[in-house]
């Protein structure tokens, strides 16, 4: 069983069925035709606001020019030290600003208080002509580390930003599961707390590859279009990405997926609780578990075939679960990890 | 009906029914998989060498990419006026080399000589530290007037790159096309005349989205994963790159569509050769066509509905055929062509 | 004796003495010193308005920065074809604006008209997301061919950019020499008839390395700063450019060292007039002349020492003139011609 | 009195001296002079190998274009959290790399070791797609805490990166001062311990405005000189700055500057020791003493019109003195301290 990553399994049966349905007739290349404006206006409507939303295919793509569009060359981008824009991204977010630097903030369970951040922008000394200039905060929701920000946190936060004249950025690569666990609406978790734009994810969550980046400032969005062409980012049958958006908004498909996936998470959580040695090191509040087990444990997890990587500690693993998680895999694991633990 | 590009379709049904096979099951992420390693290894076998294949999903970032592992930053581009990549690609070849500069050159039919090649290195004065460096040739195979270069064409054109030092490019958007006319192997028209590296179309072809970069110089391949990851083009979801180009060359679809978009053009050709005041300016070697006609044929061909671009000239017209094209969709165009010439 | 270019020679005594008096006491670094204050506001006062003025040490910096305030990355610069931004400064345009695109427009004596900018402009595409977007036009004054734009020639070319949305450049590494010919002011020249930012000037006419970039657009203006320094083009001992500068427009330094020049331009292309078989194919209306010579008197002068590049066409020369060249040097070549020109 | 910095002051006589020296005669332009090629050869004998010599005018400039000769487009260069390179110029070097990533060493007295460097190298991933690729490693000797690293500190931090086959560059801004405390040769310093690339400044030890770049590798010097000019460093009038290394290294003024300044520190430092509740906060191995004082000392130091910047911890302050700093000035600084520090 592979919890590696929500990227080991293929595509949702509602969105392989869409793509289908679309494949028929002949359309405008490059966005120019109905289907994708529908999608379009679909989920922006989702935000119950007239964003700006353009289909990309990969996270990395869509945070890279969501930041870009905030951040001029040369300008800082604020992050966690854990930042899936900071370590593991091949460096798009700099490639695509314009060669951004992007100064990290320590913070405990993958986030920053928005205190953290006020100094780590006076420590940038913005107006000083020596120092790239502070241009951009980036925020991940859910967060790397399996957890949530508060939306009083991402407030306070999109406060700081406000008096220092910087945008918001929230990677949503795991929107969804943030959203299905919060219960909020898309809108209160982004515009109405003060996020600038949003990396909107859908692959990990059952898309075969979509992902959209949502604008809520239309200054921003103005040059998106063709920051988009000119990363390679813009697709001539686009009609295949908006298929995609258009079933994953359809029926909430993306909150019934995602609240499946966070509660393969919590079910893989409460389940090691009771394994010997075990601890769960981070609130699983979304649909990501790093506990911390027995060496034993993990080396004979590893023996049986169970895939997953050793990542946030010595002795802690990451465990992944996704819409096509089964209970019947989270127990399986469990109870191999019982097995080891036995004395 | 719509002969504005062959982008206009969706996926031939090889294609989507590879896409549903590749669904199930979990694979790890990012081409670290059996699938992706497997369709790498057929591509390359198509070439009859040990290239380095890359898949991607536009042809713009292939372009881009496969120029700048050959453009340092700050390099000089040399491409035809007509060159996709010159004035049709955003500033994405700029972009990804790092400030490229790319200098065109005149010619017939899309098409630069040898001669036009050395000339225009030349002025460019290499070994002068005030200007911007040679370091890359493009040609476009088919080219862009839907025309194609000769093998002796290309072997010129590499010999002058060798003795300059520079790298060669060919952008093969419809490189299927070319040939599927030309009856030679896929072997004989790339890096058996001199060609280093190759963008490799299947999405106007047949594909939903599938490009893939093929690389003969083992060089310019060594850090080409990475500026792939950095430019947000490394899928996660490989697999749905993979089939794709699985199914592309699996019993030469690939050559299969693109005879038939290919024979599609030659008809139109030849029929609207009879329509009174028509002429086939260029010819037509590929899957485009571009007659010169009466304005009022144009006026009347677009108020029934058809749909195509004017471009290439005064009352010429630019026509597309692909793989889903029929006889009679073309049969229907020359026929209203031919009404609306009556006098 | 060298005609090299205007850069053959030393500095003005008066430069050289204002570096010297300049040298003693100490001054905050970077420019936060009076010494540098007091001559950015001589310079501005020089073009009656509040200028934003920049001081830095070469002219391809200020040019490539200049640009760079008005072109977002990936953006289109129009320039002649034998602008020296296009063809002499090795790409820094195209770097320091982050991979702009630089398309040329053709036209006589160095210059192009309004009307060809509106086509170059209009073939550009401005709006289609497949075109890099028209950001800014640039002119020289004087120009590389040693010629001048009229004030309603550049006032129309400002009318096309206004009506475009696009800023203009003027590169004047010989504006001295420009407006010594004309004789209007520094402000008739620039913002009176719509210039956006000027590169003015100092090296080529009398200082050591002294340039200043002049924005006469606040917004351009407002991140200057910073572009500079990330450039690596701000001095920690900025008093030395800024002594260079003060020196340079008291008493009309810069007017009367470039009076000279034009002088001694005219002197050479009259006097060559009458060499026999001689040709001056561009009007010298600043400190170049391109005469037409018979090879033999090419060879001839070349033979005697003369130091000239062979540019502007088959056996055109160019001579250049600066502050420092006298009637004797003048003359001595004009006899010289005389003597080769003989049977 | 200003000890805010080493570049507060204007020339050194012998410095001065040769630019007036050279002010006369028509030489060409861009570097393609004699007294050019002269000064470089005399720079590349005082290391004693036939090292390329590149003269700029700016410390940012030739660290930004050094450290880019060896790093790729979204390489990794690592250096000391404390280093001018990460947090002092304004984000060029990201900008000449092409979007480089900085990633910062912890460390003691502004130094990093051999292990550390190791150990952030394993951190960074080499060879992981996902991850920006360690290309360069950039040490300040002296450091910006004024200590200097010992030819042992350095070999081994050199051992690391051939192990890792990474660049060395050296940001010698004080470079000078560090060969004088040490008594070893410049070339002990550099390329006999595995330096790669060396930025050797004058400017602030008795230059208006010269710096070097010194390539002790062939390959990273190749494209040098192209860089250099699309940077826009390259100045017409070289002699200028040829003129002021040639009076550099001439009778050992680089050392006899490097040596009085350096004296001035370590007078300040043992001065200060005596002042109650002072604690002198790293050893002054060079020109530059942090001294810690009690807050009313360093009021009072500033009623009295002395300059310098708080830095480097509480209530510490950075002394920098030059070759121009006298017994006087320094022993004045010390008696001011002592009569604040008086109860």
């Amino acid at each position: 069983m592979n919890f590696a990553s929500d990227n080991v399994t293929g595509a949702a049966p509602e969105i392989l069925a869409a793509i289908e349905a679309g494949n028929g007739g002949d359309l405008m290349p490059y966005g120019n035709d109905d289907v994708t404006k529908a999608a379009e206006a679909k989920v922006a409507k989702l935000f119950e606001t007239d964003a700006d939303v353009f289909f990309l295919a990969t996270g990395t793509a869509s945070n890279a020019l969501a930041l870009s569009a905030g951040t001029p060359p040369g300008g800082v981008i604020f992050c966690h030290t854990g930042a899936h824009i900071f370590d593991t991204e091949g460096g798009a977010p700099e490639f695509f600003s314009g060669a951004a630097k992007l100064l990290t903030i320590a913070g405990d369970d993958g986030k920053f208080t928005a205190e953290d951040l006020q100094a780590a922008i006076a420590a940038a000394q913005p107006g000083n002509v020596h120092h790239a200039q502070p241009a951009t905060v980036s925020i991940s929701q859910a967060t790397e580390a399996g957890t949530l920000y508060g939306l009083d946190e991402i407030k306070a936060i999109s406060k700081v930003c406000r008096t220092n004249n910087l945008k918001l950025h929230m990677d949503g690569a795991r929107f969804s599961n943030a959203v299905a666990t919060m219960g909020c609406s898309a809108a209160d978790m982004t515009w109405k707390v003060g996020v600038d734009v949003l990396s909107f994810g859908a692959t990990k969550n059952g898309a075969l590859t979509a992902e959209a980046v949502v604008l809520f400032d239309a200054d921003m969005a103005k040059d998106f279009g063709y920051r988009r062409k000119r990363g390679g980012h813009l697709f001539s049958k686009m009609r295949f990405l908006s298929v995609q958006w258009d079933a994953y908004v359809t029926g909430d498909l993306w909150l019934k997926n995602a609240a499946h996936a966070n509660a393969m998470a919590k079910r893989m959580a409460k389940g090691l609780e009771s394994v010997p040695g075990a601890d769960i090191t981070q609130p699983a509040e979304a649909n990501i578990v790093f506990p911390k087990l027995p060496a034993k444990v993990i080396a004979g997890l590893k023996a049986d075939g169970f895939l997953f990587y050793e990542r946030g500690g010595e002795h802690v693993i990451r465990l992944v679960t996704s819409f096509a998680t089964t209970e019947i895999d989270v127990d399986g694991f469990i109870e191999a990890a019982k097995k080891h633990a036995a004395p």
